[in-house]
């Protein structure tokens, strides 16, 4: 079969490779109709992970099953599906309480498992034909019958719908609440939907880039543009000084200041200061725990010079971490049956798998209007 | 009447000072009888914060109600009453949301009052005869008829037990739960009381004072001595290198290292490799935002180099501040109302006011056995 | 002062009667410039409870500030003010909770209080020029700039849009959701509101009134015509047979089957049969302990003959009970300002004081079109 | 295998029968060591429910690995095990959000299976030498290595130990508050030793079986002996007036008056007034849809006549259904290899599968001391 293969740095390839198969009973195999490049595919794609040459990349995944293995239950032949990035096994401590992005069987020693992604598990990546998805009862999410039609829509249940969903859970979004949420890239715009869904009266949205500002007025928040690093003032001053009731971190370590600097905690210092007393954080953006090819001492270590002090004295709470995909993909693809939910949206570029390269290359490059990329490898 | 009245770094006096009145009509008049020594007395008898001379110090207080203002309805003359450390005035968005520790009417300007503290506003502290309480029926926790008897418990009600307490909310520690606790000072003796209140199975105190291990172990918790800095390779071994199901911060910035030497990262960064990934760290030791005494640089603006990294691939949680203490006073009072806790068992030494003085010396200088001081203004 | 006074079943006058003032220095005097009458206020009028003839109507009330007594602190003459039906005094152990409907104090002996109603204390409605409102600081929500301008909006934050969006809270409605509602009165159709505010994929509205369901429809809602009984057939189809996730009840103990007889446990039975397994059903329409006019045995003792039985093995919920107003107001205050919610959009008469006793008869008749009646004292 | 299988009403007989076997890749065979006899069951013996002759009875199973099928990844041979009386499959709707008791897998048409029971589904019941597990990775507690030296213990987390702390978690028991518990059975014992371990301040447990309630005394509790239906007024006199914080069902419909009449709304009724007003009510006694033996009209439809008047006036809440056990039975199997809990404490006869008869009956007649009937298959 066709895949999307990681080389080393700034280097994916077309190439042929053996085809995913049913490897266990539990497993589901799926063929690929539509698969996302996603800001968390660029982490490996420039070299800052220790992502091994020659695996598959791809984690947002959505696809039609043609064989289920002898224990398969409840999917079926001919199912459309759409795949968690997250692998669970549905059955050790964390999946059974709901957290599947922190199992602890998919990947023996660490909590969590994903598709074709540095440091979880040995897993393929679903940018290729053919998909093999273990635990498939748990992890495939079966689709109503506008599977086909709204394709980019369900697509994003994958990763970067319940990401940004994600962002507001942890924030403890509610209705009435003013929200303050950096970062106007997928995550950030899927955020600010996620805000409105909940019914937060004003979403603030901080961003360099004025092309993702416009999406972010599209869906009816406040653009904050802070390329001349007045972002933060300009928040306080339309929340009379106190700040917005909850934060939203959709950037990541990789943020960078005005100056095109890595500045890893600019993001978290600037939300202390943007997020009422009492009020939440919730962050989705990438930290991770050793940066070798960071510019400062800390950040190789992975920390950041944060502000504790003040952060403390207003107490407030930070929530962190990946999004357990199974807690919101159900109630987020009724949202897009009923059509009150259209994430297909931030898409910009539709691609073959053939084409994939020259998307990983533009999308590298925050070139600009290439905000989200899908690959179709069936066309 | 007799007052202890700071004066300047490690300078407290007991001083003869005008009397407590009635000055608003929602005031209450009481005489204090038992009144504590906290651990954030001392950031201000070190001359760490910016209290200025003169003022009465004492934020844990109980008395007895002597007269009360036109507009009070529910608090009578002669009721015997603790007061929560934290002054709210009952109305402001906070205080109706139940964070009257973060009442936005009783300190213009900042989020939060209390008696006798550094930027707390303008109210005298209860060490000393007699106390003026603003809103006095909001801010009065009425006590039962064995209060006289029980003095020495139901005073820890003004702050150190429910400070306790909110670290094993903050951090949401449920029955069968594993918690494990950094400091076994006052405040972390309380928390690891708490968590076993909440029915945890396992509670890890982690200090280097041998006197204050042993009162953990007195209350069932397993005592990690840290004298060598093997806290946290002891507390992993323990929990199946998983480390534990919630953390409790209860240091604070001024937290020192085996070496004598202060580190204010150390604990945050222990506790984030001491608790599971998932898990929830709760943080009442105080932190903040500017110390221009501190050693280096971060630490004069209040930050700490944080593993963030680390903390976020674990996808834990944050969650800081002082106590509430309305939300906590009437439960846990009801618990030593009804003999199933004993705060008073912290208590080390019980001073006249005129011995405040040594006791602040003592305590400051961390004497052992000098675990919790109550001074009796009445004796 | 001129105001509505009851003076007997079906008999309420526009009488004048001596002015409100100022009784407690705690209290506010407000001038009144809208007034709804609300549907409980019927159960008065027909004479189904035990209201003392003589006395003043009115608990949906809005105005401006006119004098505050000695003791108010933050609200000031001239604040534009609603008021929350229920009276709370801000300091109980319910009100500490932000349970203001349940005070313990403002009606001695039963656990809540209100303007204007039969058993809920001795204060006067605010169909009046003027009204006293007591624990002025904790009741009053202070209304932003646009006040007058959507007068119509705000006053529905006293009670109706408050309560429908209680119903949806005690019901746990989540983002995604479907939604049953017995009623589409004003309570249901806010009911409705606040189920999209929060996301909620799907809401059915049940009723037999064909003007009400209307409305519903106007708001996005599925109108389930009950005329001729098929309402649970009908939202079982439309849910595949499963029940829909949450269920509100806003119809109360006077609900009729399509026979126009009184059948208190009607809607309450059809829930259960229309909410899935496991779901919640929030109970926000009146049930009273006593009903002596009723016809049954069981209804006279505020029995209800329930499928306990199907309800058990459902393992369902139920919430019951009126609105906490201000744990809502505020944020639902947000929403109006935010234009994001048109509560003024159910009012089908604005009449004058003099007019109100015609304002009565026809609501009370559910004549055709009158949704909901505002009274505007100033005109 | 040796099993104990239903005949008929009060005829339950020990047969040999073939023995239970892996029948898809995904169960696990157990070799039973203990098994309880259940008060449910008797709700079967009793021929109250249409379980049908010839099928093998016993819910509440412990026991060793002895099979794995070939989709099994997580248990293994020779683990000890113990099986949540409810089946569930894992990837459901339902079990995905923990709720594993309403599984909508393994029983179809109906939310919930289990083990041995009347419209549970088809599989066979664990009074036998072995037991077929369906899902077996999810289904299985695996136990730590003290499992056979605590297997009294251990056996209580597959129904009766989680059922009675459900029944405090739908009751939002909460440190420092009061409950009032309904039944001194297993299920009311294990209540209130679950409401201790939340840190309940006073339990009261109200029955009328002396050899009971001396039971719930041992526990810590306050007994209330409603031998003379004076049940409602002592709790009352013991609270204030006001009712405890929360309040518990564990006896279900066939609950008796003093006069040993059945009277189905008894323990309901008398919940709304002796639980405060804003408390709620866990309802974990069974309640069933059809009851065609009852006395009385109401009941043979599954209907109770409720104070819905009063529970509506007091804003209370219920919540109800059969516990999910997994959520549960790890925090609970902490609690005990902790020493903190020890369940045994209720079992009264530990008796061989021949002896399982004789058990059934006495138990079934309430006869004085026979609280908790435990078989041990391989003795």
């Amino acid at each position: 079969m066709k895949a999307i293969v990681y080389r080393g740095p700034r280097d994916v390839r077309v190439e042929e490779v053996p085809d995913a198969i049913i490897e266990k009973p539990t497993d589901v195999l799926v063929r690929i109709t539509a698969t996302n490049i996603c800001g968390s595919d660029l982490h490996m794609y420039e070299g800052r992970t220790d992502m091994e040459a020659g695996r598959i990349l791809g984690h947002e995944n959505l696809g039609e099953v043609i064989e289920v293995g002898a224990a398969v239950d409840r999917v079926k032949v001919g199912d459309m599906v759409c795949l968690p990035f997250n692998i669970g096994c549905g059955f050790c401590a964390n999946c059974e309480r709901g957290l599947s992005g922190y199992c602890l069987t998919a990947n023996p020693g660490t909590a969590g498992a994903a598709y074709g992604f540095a440091g979880m598990g040995p897993y393929s990546g679903g940018q290729a034909e053919l998909l093999r998805v273990p635990y498939g009862d748990y992890n495939c999410l079966v689709l109503p019958e506008d599977a086909k039609e709204k394709e980019n829509d369900y697509v994003m249940l994958s990763d970067i719908f319940p990401t940004g969903y994600h962002a507001t859970e942890l924030a403890k979004v509610k209705p009435g609440d003013s929200v303050v949420i950096y970062g106007a890239g997928p995550v950030g715009l899927m955020a600010a939907t996620s805000a409105f869904i909940k019914g937060a009266s004003q979403v603030f949205v901080v961003d360099t880039h004025k092309d993702r500002l416009e999406l972010a007025e599209k869906i009816g928040a406040i653009a904050i543009d802070d390329t001349e690093g007045k972002g933060v003032e300009k928040v306080l001053d339309l929340t009379g000084g106190q700040g917005a009731d909850c934060g939203c971190e959709c950037v990541g370590y990789q943020c960078c200041n005005m100056h095109g600097k890595e500045v890893p905690n600019l993001t978290m210092n600037n939300l202390v200061q943007t997020v009422k007393a009492t009020g939440t954080i919730g962050v989705v953006g990438v930290f991770i725990p050793k940066d070798p090819g960071a510019d400062d001492a800390l950040a190789k270590e992975g920390k950041i010079a944060f502000d504790f002090g003040q952060f403390w004295f207003k107490g407030q709470r930070i929530a962190t971490g990946q999004a357990n995909v199974k807690a919101y993909n159900r109630s987020l693809g009724k949202m897009i049956h009923a059509d009150k939910a259209k994430p297909s949206m931030i898409i910009s570029h539709e691609l073959s798998l053939d084409e994939a390269p020259k998307g990983y290359e533009n999308f590298d490059k925050r070139k600009s209007g290439w905000t989200k990329v899908v690959l179709k490898p069936g066309k």
